[in-house]
């Protein structure tokens, strides 16, 4: 197993201590030396030359000593800055719609060594069938992939249908698993505060470990009582005020750059040297398009530095030491003696020009993960049943039965997940307002209950449909038109081929991604996958998309623990009061 | 138990939650409400006006939005500042001679909410029978006082006579008690860095809590091997470069000023906004004289604003978040949501100008914890054995036998616990050097062994003799003298007391500390000891004695693990090879 063997510990076993402790000494020869590097270090913020000596997966030693100390590979770093390999502090990896294989062989080499995810997308589809296939392949990767215990399947109880549940039963199970660090986003903020039994069993189950918080916009009061359960932190905060707060009450504040949630701008102003020890980075939901054109964590370093005017020794402090730290990851985050040798070697730290990154003192190009994918996959034994049980729809299933009056509409916020709550008048004709159209959320299980129906603004759609089975967070079937006909062809198109993402017109698929995993993860590489989604790109602008990542923004508008009007199978959620509010609203 | 429930979750138990989060939103009244205070933010750095809401021992909310909250009782702070409790990252209580309940009375109301300690010293006398009751003394005080598990009992195995030795099984068997919260300073760094499959086995057993480090003048390669065993931090840290090296090789710098041991001035300059989340303040050894009269933890945290420019905010975090974060304790070290209610509140920052404290939600005043220290003492149930087993000595069990040639001559540096090491030459009448004085280093377990024989420069006592029965680590007896008939009574004046600190001269008591408790501790309050202390004062200054703390200095010249030449019982240790070195010195 390539990851760190106990999660708590991640001590170096007694047997292969003592080899590594005469490395260290100089009494034996070293596996790896790396001489003429400058290290950026995240303790003091000096930069300075260091040679670095390492032995198995661990760096032994860092300091000139070891300069004329026999090595089995010597490597001469020709000046280049290393810093700590980069930790995302929060994400969920069926956002990359990529097998946690094909994510590590497109992270990695960026300098994400470290990646703490939260398998509740699958989860929700498939339970812990589909969170053990996360651990399963933990143990398999290169990459450090913790893997978070999802708190919230469903997301939010009694307010949508989901493939599967995630008992507490099952949770305790998992818990003493090597990558299982804590629970994951506590989603379910007012049970926490409201004191719901179930969810502060969860807390409970979990408080030894670590306990990651969800908390968009929440303040004062309510804020308070969330933190005295003792959640620790939080990657949903969208504003500075809110930022500020979180910080002044001890939440770690994990700052969020996403495909669509993007918040470095926002609260970049509130890092500094002094801060930086409870700040750390996250991506959250990534696509594999920004991944492969701006990057992952290494995009966000460059972001804060070039951007967001943070100076540079803070913005890797962010991504290394901090994390490190605030998740207790006592061997990593550090270049520094004992740690493990998770090392990014770069030309230019303002830049983030990355030269080489290795990984348990292995160089990642060498490790050539391209050619091992299919092999891991086949050994994690990835859950390949359909999951798109649902009869196929009839245009019927669809029909909006529109009288004139006010209607409950959701307005997409471009590039945030949290949307707005429009009241928009109908005269029998046309609604008061451009750019309305109609949204379905069908239920995939099995049950075949009729669609939640819905009205949403902001996608700029002129034809035909866009479908999604992605759709936060119990992914049942998303549809958007502006025709009941194109809707549920679209629908039917997906129902097909096992999920994935569709763009249809006239009756005619325009471009189509399949994600034969749970309806959420591709089977292809991160370069098809990234081609797939360019096809859809030009598909959704021929029919007037004004949104860059309309499926995922489409994703988020099932999600109902984020503010402030959703659409679930069950209906339309008010998140500001988590109650359902019919479509029409009754003057 | 006042304590916190469980060193590792620190939850708020599930039957009291609920109505903590009830009081947290405002639905339930609150116990204490602190209003018109300005708080010092320890992650920030910022200054501002606040209240802070109470319920039960924890702190469910901070914030203006409480101030028309009910409350049970309202306090008016007046102004005042308010920070978190401090925290002691390292000490012995057995060095301020008190019982642990005198030691909360005396340092509790100086803001010293949280002491990590080490109870090593009564351990080499007793064994677990003295570490058990720091354990049940723990349960007992509202001080939190953790005991981390003594490590190196005896210090250097083979170098010195202990009352008790503390095997790994011992220490296994109280892992698992709320107070532990690690492996106390590993002290046997040769141990470490070279191997030894006991000293590892240690490290091995306590790697998943804290593991404390404690590596004088340590650098280079030797380091690194220390700290790959997973050890991270040091107080033992004397030089700058020395503390610069430890704080770039990820070591936890826990700076010091003691009694004797004062690192404050040389190592502040480390101390910056960045690099403060890697500092900690600890007192290790100070004595109720110091602690009377300069103070505790607040001294160092005083010390630091004033007289080594380090900035308020900085020299407050050090004492309070840092050590939290740095030791794990999760409600500890903030003045936020679902922490301790463990604060202090000051007329004046700069001089730590303390105008209460308030320890689970508790004013420390209020307590009166002058009134149960008794009480808490007989439910301690403290071993009171006499340890001073060993026969009456007579003038000529400490004879020097001394022959022309040179000796090896162990110098004190005033305000240090390292010596030097001096070649002083003897003509048959008189030393080449000044103010060289005998010393013996006595076993006092029961096994009557010849008395280990030395020679000290540097304390400037003129006539008679010292003797202490407090002599690090093992605490055999050791006696500081002109003649060897005033050094054989000094010595079996506290034979006879069952342990102390004694000054004679001429055959007469000139003054004399009892010290019961495995010849270590008083049973007497903090202020007869300190009354004690000025009296032993009077007498050694009368008697020439140039140090202000050569009790505490003489204690450290039988201490084998830190540099450079110490006396044991079993003889002169050269601390710089670790090896025994005979008195004389061939040529």
């Amino acid at each position: 197993m390539a990851a760190l063997g106990n999660k708590k510990t991640q001590k170096i076993s007694s047997l292969e201590l003592p080899q590594r402790l005469a490395q260290a000494r100089g009494d034996a020869e070293l596996d790896l030396l790396i001489t003429n590097v400058q290290l950026l270090d995240v303790i003091t913020g000096e930069i300075y030359p260091t040679a670095i000596a390492v032995g198995g997966q661990y760096i032994v030693g860092v300091g000139l000593e070891y300069l004329d100390s026999p090595a089995k590979r010597m490597i001469d770093g020709e000046g280049a800055f290393v810093t700590p390999g980069f930790i995302d502090g929060h994400l969920h990896i069926e956002s990359s719609m990529m097998s946690p294989f094909e994510f590590e062989k497109a992270t990695l080499p960026l300098g994400t060594t470290t990646a703490i995810c939260d398998p509740h997308e699958i989860t929700n589809v498939l339970g812990a069938k589909g969170f053990s296939w996360f651990l399963r392949s933990a143990e398999l990767m290169e990459q450090n992939l913790f893997v978070q215990m999802s708190s919230c399947v469903p997301a939010l109880p009694g307010f949508e249908t989901t493939g599967s549940d995630f008992t507490l039963d099952e949770m305790k199970s998992f818990k003493d698993h090597p990558s299982v660090l804590g629970l994951a986003e506590m989603m379910n903020f007012p049970g926490v505060i409201y004191a719901d039994k179930n969810v502060l069993a969860k807390v409970e189950a979990f408080d030894d470990l670590n306990l990651d918080g969800h908390a968009p916009l929440l303040r004062g009061k309510q804020l308070n009582a969330y933190l005295l359960a003792g959640i620790q932190n939080c990657h949903e905060t969208v504003t500075l005020d809110e930022g500020k707060e979180k910080l002044q009450k001890g939440m770690g504040l994990i700052i969020r750059e996403g495909s669509v949630a993007k918040n470095l701008k926002t609260l970049a102003p509130l890092v500094n040297d002094f801060s930086s020890a409870q700040c750390l980075l996250c991506t959250d939901d990534r696509n594999p398009f920004e991944i492969s054109h701006e990057g992952h964590i290494n995009f966000l370093i460059k972001e804060l530095i070039n951007k967001h005017s943070v100076p540079v020794h803070v913005a890797y402090r962010l991504a290394t030491y901090s994390a490190a730290k605030h998740f207790g990851l006592k061997r990593l985050g550090l270049v520094a003696p004992g740690k493990k040798a998770d090392i990014v070697l770069l030309k230019n730290l303002e830049q983030v020009a990355i030269k080489d990154v290795l990984i348990g003192g292995k160089f990642v190009s060498e490790l050539k993960l391209e050619n091992h994918i299919q092999e891991k996959l086949t050994k994690s034994q990835p859950p390949l049943e359909n999951t798109m049980k649902r009869k196929p729809l009839v245009s019927t299933d669809l029909q909006y039965d529109l009288k004139k009056g006010s209607y409950n509409v959701i307005e997409i916020v471009p590039n945030e997940i949290i949307t707005k709550h429009l009241l928009v008048g109908f005269d029998g004709q046309n609604f008061s307002e451009t750019d309305v159209l109609f949204m379905a959320n069908i239920e995939r299980y099995g049950k075949n209950l009729p669609a939640g129906l819905g009205l949403v603004k902001g996608l700029g759609l002129q034809s035909g449909a866009i479908a999604s089975s992605v759709a936060h967070d119990s992914h049942n079937l998303m549809v958007i038109g502006t025709n009941a006909a194109d809707m549920a062809f679209a629908a039917n198109t997906l129902i097909e081929c096992g999920g994935g993402f569709v763009v249809v017109d006239q009756g005619k698929i325009q471009a189509l991604v399949k994600l034969p995993i749970a309806g959420l993860l591709s089977l292809d590489s991160a370069e098809e996958i990234k081609s797939g989604i360019e096809k859809l790109k030009v598909a959704f602008r021929a029919q007037g998309v004004v949104l860059d990542e309309p499926f995922i923004q489409m994703a988020f508008l099932a999600l109902p623990v984020i503010p402030t009007l959703k659409l679930t199978d069950r209906g339309l959620v008010d998140v500001s009061k988590f109650q359902f509010i019919s479509l029409f609203q009754e003057a």
